[in-house]
């Protein structure tokens, strides 16, 4: 972290965070794991960020969830030592895992298969240890995961028990199709779903003698809602520190809680467009707000303060041009002159923020940088 | 660039570049620039790797063209001294340009309004010299530029002609919109419009009186036409080195000369898909090809050596996981166990290799790694 002269100064494309926003974020789930009686393992996939981390983990038991190897080494590296690697695991990850377990690192991961645990059976549990395997369960996403009424939960398990390198620690789902909720009431339905698929797939487990001291559950449309969460052990929502507009659309948030913003500057004036410097490759293309409201394109725009300008959206992008269009009518050319700058609201603030090397936070008139990580 | 011992640690997702092809498309886009008789100014924001800019950049005069100041830094750094900077230029970039000047860069920029030129008109003209600047010409795209035949060019002109601190270099357009064309006869309608517009706008610059030594045009879909290009004096194309299922769906390229591709491990089997470690952030969002072929998602499937697998295309992407399907049937899940690596090939190379911190290159047997920029 080091301190920059100015907010003026910013060379743009650049991610804003609103520090306030996001520990106001960070105290909503908190409440809501407090609340509910479980402890909370945010997911770091989307942040990627050791400062964030720190505040989405105060007050907390400290273990984050991660989804790429680069994740696990930047985050041990910045003192996160219980870690769950939250991607079905593969043989070619253990050199990486078992390095780090070597040094001290506390890591879970998932898998969904009996093909999957014997491909790493061989792992190396020397001075790191067994290595914890949580078993995926399908909750209705249908993107990974053992049905939990399914017979091959029991031979998973026995597949891990079976071998003396590892170690059975319990379930995880993701309910991923929350993030399609039609209304909340869908939305509640799907928390429901999530829940009882992990209560079942853990309580057949035990019943075929297994311990299970783990049952995890998260996303953050899932977690944002008020059901009783008794047998679960801990929740795993990720884009709640930051919420976007997908989320807001969504009804888990609103508009002003949104902590990230992409800062652009306007570089040209065209009939029916303002051209920003923004592009596919500083809002990425991701349009899934787009699902509950047609005029967001790939963004809101807000002034340069971060208030949104009614009716202004990012209507087309390219890789480093993003055409900023009014939904009636003409853009306000006389306000936004060549050289304004703006702030865009995001889509999806996983797909957004993941390029950029680190977060620029105004801070006492001046701009503190929190690094981040990227890539794989 | 180091060597890695062996294909088989790479680790997932990566982005592998076939070097061989990428020095037939560069030796291609070399001989079209030579028949034709213009100069080749490769753009490196496809490719944004010092390695590749000096196979584009081999037997030509040595400039190329970037769209952000990390390029232009990081190019300027590995030797490339003449750079074209094809985003409309305010004056916040201007800092960054003129340190860059000051060391001995010859950096054009480009502005198409009379606004953008008197942002910049008070450049630090010291030891860096008079700041060159192009006019963009809008050839259709309608993303930027000034038409070629309104008055404005000649204000804009005149503009740059009485800032002290600035010099008219010439005229820049870039037919986005050939990436749309339907059909070869389309293509060469819009490269015959992106030519004539040039010439159009250089012609009235120089009835006025003005010196335009530089026309220069650019696109991939339009360079690889066989128009005449008498007049123009340089191509900017950026995408050709690579290729992608884009370019080779429009039919500038075949998918055998795509030189670019993301190599993906299995980690799941689920009723109707494979799921691979590759997704939005590892592919990126882009879909373009589906354009002109609906069965390509976002990206076609090919195996560990790069052939591709009949019907094989990645149907949904979340952050790092791939749904892997086939357009008939089941996908092949005894041929791709849990742990196989598979080869994705891009809709849209400039989107899929940005996030990559290096390429790599297999080479006698081994890896070797070039590296390469992003960010801003």
């Amino acid at each position: 972290m080091h301190a920059s002269p100015s907010f003026a100064s910013v060379s743009t494309p650049a991610i804003l965070l609103d520090e306030q926003r996001l520990r106001a974020n960070c105290a909503r789930m908190a409440e809501r794991a407090a609340a509910a009686g479980v402890r909370l393992r945010p997911h770091m996939k989307t942040a990627k960020s050791a400062r964030v981390a720190a505040l989405a983990t105060a007050g907390q038991f400290g273990g984050i969830t991660v989804s790429t190897v680069a994740e696990l080494e930047y985050f041990f590296a910045a003192g996160f030592a219980d870690l769950t690697y939250a991607v079905g695991i593969v043989p070619a990850r253990l050199p990486a895992i078992e390095a780090l377990a070597m040094r001290g690192a506390r890591i879970q991961v998932i898998a969904d298969s009996v093909a999957a645990v014997q491909g790493i059976a061989g792992h190396d549990a020397g001075r790191g240890g067994r290595l914890r395997v949580l078993i995926e369960i399908d909750s209705g996403g249908h993107r990974a995961g053992v049905a939990p009424d399914a017979a091959a939960l029991l031979d998973i398990a026995r597949a891990i028990d079976a071998a003396p390198a590892l170690q059975l620690e319990g379930v995880l789902t993701h309910a991923g199709h929350s993030y399609h909720a039609q209304g909340d009431a869908a939305r509640r339905e799907i928390a429901l779903q999530e829940r009882d698929c992990a209560l079942l797939a853990a309580a057949r487990l035990r019943q075929a003698g297994f311990d299970v001291p783990v049952v995890s559950i998260g996303s953050t449309p899932t977690a944002l809602t008020d059901i009783p969460l008794d047998g679960i052990t801990e929740i795993r929502p990720g884009v709640y520190m930051f919420f976007d507009l997908s989320q807001a659309r969504l009804g888990v948030c609103s508009p002003e809680d949104i902590a990230v913003s992409v800062l652009a500057t306007v570089i040209g004036h065209q009939p029916g467009h303002l051209l920003i410097d923004a592009g596919a490759l500083a809002l990425s293309k991701d349009i899934s707000a787009n699902e509950y409201d047609a005029g967001i394109g790939y963004g809101l725009v807000c002034d340069e303060q971060g208030r949104p300008i009614d009716g202004l959206y990012v209507a087309d992008v390219h890789q480093e041009h993003g055409f900023v269009k009014a939904s009636r009518g003409s853009p306000p050319f006389d306000s936004l002159p060549i050289g304004a700058r703006v702030r865009i609201l995001p889509n999806h603030a996983c797909m957004t923020v993941a390029p950029y090397r680190q977060y620029l936070v105004p801070r006492d008139g001046g701009i503190d940088s929190w690094d981040k990580t990227g890539g794989w």
